[in-house]
């Protein structure tokens, strides 16, 4: 599995913005040697063993947190969950003074999640330790990113010249920042739809389409991304109704006879059932769901094993 | 320790109605063996190394959470803990998306604490992890009553024709169901008592007597289990006063005095002292409440090892 | 490393007041051997393997329970933490009914943080796993006064004759307690500043010396330990204001000029910077801040190794 080239060129994962095309490939190419790994009867390869790896989630998040943390105990590291509640934080530290005290516990890695766009960057710059940006506000969120790519790569082969539309929310997401940066180094083509509200006025410029109906975004693409409406911000919603919104832009299975033959449906989750995506698609053949969960584990394994720079062997 | 018969017949542990007595037999005969492990100066096996256990718990229980995570480590598993607060669960996220969710991540086992009746049986029915329950609602709490036969049969030598007094909240208790029906299965004599308000009607349907004072119940009776009274509850307490129950169903050292010589006193804790019981009986001599908790590790390690079809070596 | 002399006297670290300047010496001579392993690409020693560890943290505090967890980590224990919102404890549960009931499961140690001053001595009374006070109310802190310790002899090559100032609140710090124990049976000086609400009235039976200003107190020191002024407490402060107290009590640059050559600053964190502390000084070349955090995990590792009675060996 191991090439000559078999480290990434930087000690963080930031965002996929500051990879190259080579490494994109790289950690999907690693990722594949790690997901054979989750189906075995004994999980774990010793490739991190003695190493620390610092899950600091200052934003509530269990389901990356999870997968993460599934991740590090798979490469046997040793992991350590720091939350911003009950913490130093709330008596008023700042996330650099948590950090350079975390730091100086001699951590390996620190995966961190922010609510502030460059609060990973921030730390990479100060601290030895690798940093891996687990999702800062609305600016990236690149493991999302990456275990989408694979999941497209290994149901069609390839990532270049594939159609991905992604539909809904696209202002407030940073997984579809993460995904245009992506999805364009590796020459796919991306489609963007949502209700104009909620899409930002210069999106063209990260080089994708734009359309606003359901419909013309359907038609055509290889792959359709739908993103979360984020319930948790109801009362501020910027269009009409969750009913209405699922009227115009909920994936349901009739507007799916438009697709093309073979075409996959992704959701980074958690799902609204019956707002953005409708049961019968999220439950459907051609749901790739679940398969993006799984690889999320197997693409943080490969991120966590290509900075610690450690080396994988058999036990 | 092993013997020929050395798995349970289902992937799951749902609830002791589903058990046979052979079952039961098997599973109290493996947690003797491993009760000697955590008396060990090294405490652990590496009967479950590799694999992955999520402790699911969505209702608060750190006894019952910790018991398990200590059955867990001493197995060498690698743990996982998920709890509701803060997850995806808060942003409307159903349980079987959840479930899928973490099955994805293809953990071996998931152990669910869940508000209703029934979570951990729907659970096993669409994920191929073994799903153990850690108590559902009012429905069952099986590793409970393992562990109480457990202590029961260590020190009485045996289940059957032992007298088993259940005295308090039969009508909320989970533990109760659980206990009769192994109790029950193993041939031992159960023996009810409670405030008429806290029975419920059609009890004798599971083969248990009932009687209405305390004084009844422990006469004649080998073990005298005594329930814990819901004080979260209180304000909905359907008597008078906490002061009022002591009086009539508290077990307290005077009353014992009409008991059998050798009889034995239980609690499922956590313990209301001066409410159900008197701190003299909960740290005298009849009492091996905390024998119970002892065996509570021995007993989920002998669950999680037949269900993990795991087989345990020397290390 | 390992000298005859290897085990402290007592089965539990309760507090500094109990330890004899061997015992000191003992611990902080095993946390240098210990350091050296934080610094290795495996950062992990057998000495703890199979052995349990309960983090018991009634009391928030993340940084002790992290430094603690990854001690404990380094050593190969499993760790368990047990934290009282959602437990037992706030279903009305004694301290002692929960310390019995971990101790059923066989912990071989238990870290306890608690409000109430003594709470683990109650537990060290009766339970048979070692006990280490991580802070009790009030009252004592002695890891943090030994890795304090530590920090002076590696950075100055002594504690004996050394000049130690400590300013700030004296009053509400169990750490300023610890810390003269440790200093004054080491033979290091130790002067007391503060606001003069913020004194004991009897603090020099201690056998330090007071003064008011801190001009008098930065004078001569070869080491200025800053506190942490606790603004959890504001409103119920025994000074004008923040603002006030830093332009007395503040540690600046410009006040530091009238200090030692090689005078070193510490503080224990999380720090207030402007407040107690100017950041110039908490980031200069006189602070030895974050070599404290590095030292804390160092001593803890040899506590915890100390008092679990096992034998580094290699891997």
């Amino acid at each position: 599995m191991r090439t000559a080239n078999s480290a990434l060129r930087s000690k963080d994962l930031l965002g996929i913005e500051q990879l190259s095309p080579e490494d994109i490939t790289l950690i999907l190419d690693t990722a594949e040697g790690f997901k054979e790994v989750s189906e075995r009867p004994v999980k774990k390869v010793p490739a991190l063993r003695g190493q620390l790896v610092i899950n600091l989630f200052m934003e509530a998040s269990t389901r990356t947190r999870v997968s993460f943390e599934i991740a590090e105990k798979r490469l046997s590291a040793d992991t350590l969950n720091f939350a911003a509640s009950g913490s130093s934080v709330e008596k008023g530290e700042t996330l650099i003074d948590t950090a350079e005290n975390l730091m100086a516990m001699h951590p390996d890695m620190i995966v961190i999640r922010h609510k502030y766009p460059g609060a990973p960057k921030m730390l990479a710059e100060r601290l030895p330790a690798s940093i891996i940006n687990a999702g800062d506000g609305g600016h990236e969120h690149p493991t999302q990113a990456l275990l989408d790519a694979f999941t497209i790569r290994e149901r069609l082969g390839r990532l270049q010249g594939v159609n991905v539309s992604i539909i809904g929310d696209i202002a407030h997401s940073r997984v579809v920042r993460s995904n245009i940066h992506l999805l364009t180094k590796m020459k796919a083509n991306v489609t963007i739809a949502g209700p104009p509200t909620l899409i930002p006025m210069d999106i063209e410029r990260m080089g994708v389409r734009v359309v606003h109906s359901l419909q013309q975004a359907i038609q055509g693409a290889d792959v359709i991304m739908m993103l979360r409406i984020q319930l948790e911000r109801q009362g501020k919603l910027t269009f009409p109704s969750l009913r209405e919104y699922y009227n115009t832009f909920g994936l349901t299975p009739e507007r799916l006879r438009g697709a093309k033959e073979g075409v996959i449906v992704m959701h980074p989750g958690p799902m609204n059932r019956g707002v953005e995506i409708a049961s019968d698609v999220a439950d459907g053949p051609w749901s790739v769901i679940l398969e993006q969960v799984t690889n999320g584990v197997a693409v943080r394994m490969a991120v966590l094993y290509l900075l610690g720079g450690a080396h994988m062997g058999g036990e």
